[in-house]
């Protein structure tokens, strides 16, 4: 296993490449959070693109370096839209970034994520209620069943989701991620914590969409567990001083985008972190 | 009728629960300002889900304590989704908020809002100009044609709205709620007028759309009329106490989702207000 | 060949008039920055409306003081919404605003985007990369091939698309606007340059589109090229402005809404500005 100084090495080669580089990551994602999470990727140092097109999808996932889909706000489209622009992801090995939101709503998502399980997201990111419920979808072992989601929070804590994330990182052989107090992130076999945030995260629409849209960015300069885990790092960071800073979730918002911009490969990096080893 | 305290009472138990109980309002919104409606929703102490899909709308129906639906910016779907999703709100007997953004404009708008008429919005909202094009559209006693709507903006004062509304709740058995300079809230008996907010909200996108999606919050605690009398209240003093803090539009909207956050239950109850009984 | 003094006089017309009547310009525009779009437009004075569906672009042509077109993020009933709805404006003569946002992607986009050349749009906005790829995508001189737009982001310096936008500026009689580090606005005959901004206005999403619903704003009150012009000196202005006081892209987005909102019109007017002659 590797120790926690290498993977401190390597998020900071990922932030450092990233402001250097400017990388496209595209989304095609939901129309409630879309605007934060082109303003989170900019800020990070990326660069965005959204569209609803299939071939505008294809395009895109030849064009950038990594690709963010998030099943939020579904529109008719999507039923070809996401599953060629998967397809194409996956037969040309770009890095993409799945959030399963709102799983369990209606025919179309049900179907969109069953079909997911083929082309093996690089990093799935989810609450912990909807990794368990993607997991049970995909027929993996996830050690319970889902306490239920509800629209689209979680009821679960994220410790109840380790099995599930475990169970789907290795089906996919990348990363997965599960947001709550603290988040978890495994490959399958190495599993971190990454500790921060705010209770204010949970007060702004959109945390959990825009940090995926940002994990899509990382995944440009770092494999996937790198990228998810630097992705919650600088979403921690970023949360814990813009709550310092912040009287409600208006102000909240404004400072976590300055606070995201401001982080500095060095801070991402240090940002509290523990390492555990999953049994095989 | 009930008295100002009754109705005072009522408001601060509504706000109680809400921030208590973080329910579940889902919404059909427009894109310009969806994301507002769900950090308004936020920030009150509810939780957020939007869809466009038929099957979701009817999930969400039956899922969430309360449902909002604005036609302002329509897709070829709502064709379908808007009237599933309005059928199996008013068959479970869940509350739900109309907005009747944009009223006029275009064929699919005219036959949507003709078609929920006889699903019976628990609470319409809308400015004074779209409250009396609906009463005529829906063939109620308006006391006069609409002066004109212009694209989404008011050209009437609330006043001119008064009759309109007391024939829409009376015909619904809901509540009927009036935005303008002051706050116009009926439900065909009783009406109340909701004073202070703040010139800024017509100078951002969205104080209208984000008022119903609280409205619906709220109308998961509390029946219709208070329901809509304590986001329009919390709206007001959010809008005042906002306008003292900011220096232009973008200062107020992050002030106001402040503003919104930090309202306890007794501020809410006691933002002014004055009632008035309707001859029958 | 005007004067900087008669045109800076025009531009304060522009302005006044802009205030005092709060012109309605509708936008059928993307939705990532769709919220930006709306609160620029209403922080300088205008009104706005979006939409989706062919009839209702057809009734904004008919009802707004002039109309944006933005193909940032394509939904299949563009196919008609667009095409219907530029033949209005073109028929009527009403002022529009064309921006072909990631110009290159996807086969309707290339479509929709050839078909505006017949209906002539009166201002044409874009980054360097999409006014050259424009002006070759209709035929016209450019001077050179486009270096390539990746995803919306431009590869070219402004200087490099003065060709093309004076080539696209004669073709449809209106005036083309290059944003970039200044930025470059002509009629064909007389090319301005506007100077100001902020390096933040590429780390927030959305500063080009709300540039180019804001000047819709303005050609309601003033010909093409002083409606774009006039835009663009509020923009550098307000950028400027919002830098000197912001720490991040998330309080520059709100600094920079609330110095649209306080440049008064003799500031806009003696924003820093060159004028010189194309020859014919």
């Amino acid at each position: 296993m590797q120790t926690k100084e290498m993977i401190q090495e390597k998020m900071k080669q990922a932030v450092h490449q990233v402001k250097e580089t400017n990388p496209l990551a595209g989304s095609i994602t939901n129309t409630v959070t879309i605007n934060l999470v082109a303003n989170a990727q900019l800020a990070v140092g990326g660069s965005a693109a959204m569209v609803y097109l299939p071939d505008e999808g294809e395009c895109l996932a030849a064009a950038g370096g990594a690709l963010y889909i998030n099943v939020g706000t579904l529109l008719p489209i999507y039923e070809e839209t996401l599953p060629r622009t998967a397809r194409a992801l996956h037969a040309q090995g770009r890095p993409w970034v799945l959030d399963p939101v709102g799983i369990g709503i209606g025919s179309l998502r049900t179907e969109l994520l069953q079909g997911f399980k083929a082309e093996k997201p690089s990093i799935i990111r989810g609450n912990a209620s909807e990794i368990i419920a993607l997991a049970n979808l995909w027929g993996l072992e996830s050690g319970q069943r889902a306490d239920g989601v509800r629209g689209v929070d979680a009821t679960d804590p994220v410790e109840a989701a380790r099995q599930a994330a475990v169970s789907l990182a290795r089906w996919t052989g990348g990363a997965v991620a599960v947001s709550g107090e603290h988040d978890l992130i495994t490959d399958g076999r190495c599993t971190a914590f990454s500790y921060g945030g705010s209770p204010f995260m949970e007060k702004i629409t959109g945390a959990g969409c825009s940090l995926g849209g940002v994990a899509a960015v990382y995944a440009t300069a770092a494999d996937p567990f790198i990228a998810a885990l630097t992705a919650s790092a600088v979403y921690n960071l970023a949360g814990k001083r813009a709550e310092a800073r912040c009287s409600g979730p208006g102000s909240f918002q404004m400072e976590f985008l300055d606070a995201l911009y401001q982080a500095s490969a060095a801070d991402i990096a240090q940002n509290p972190l523990t390492i555990e080893e999953e049994k095989a």
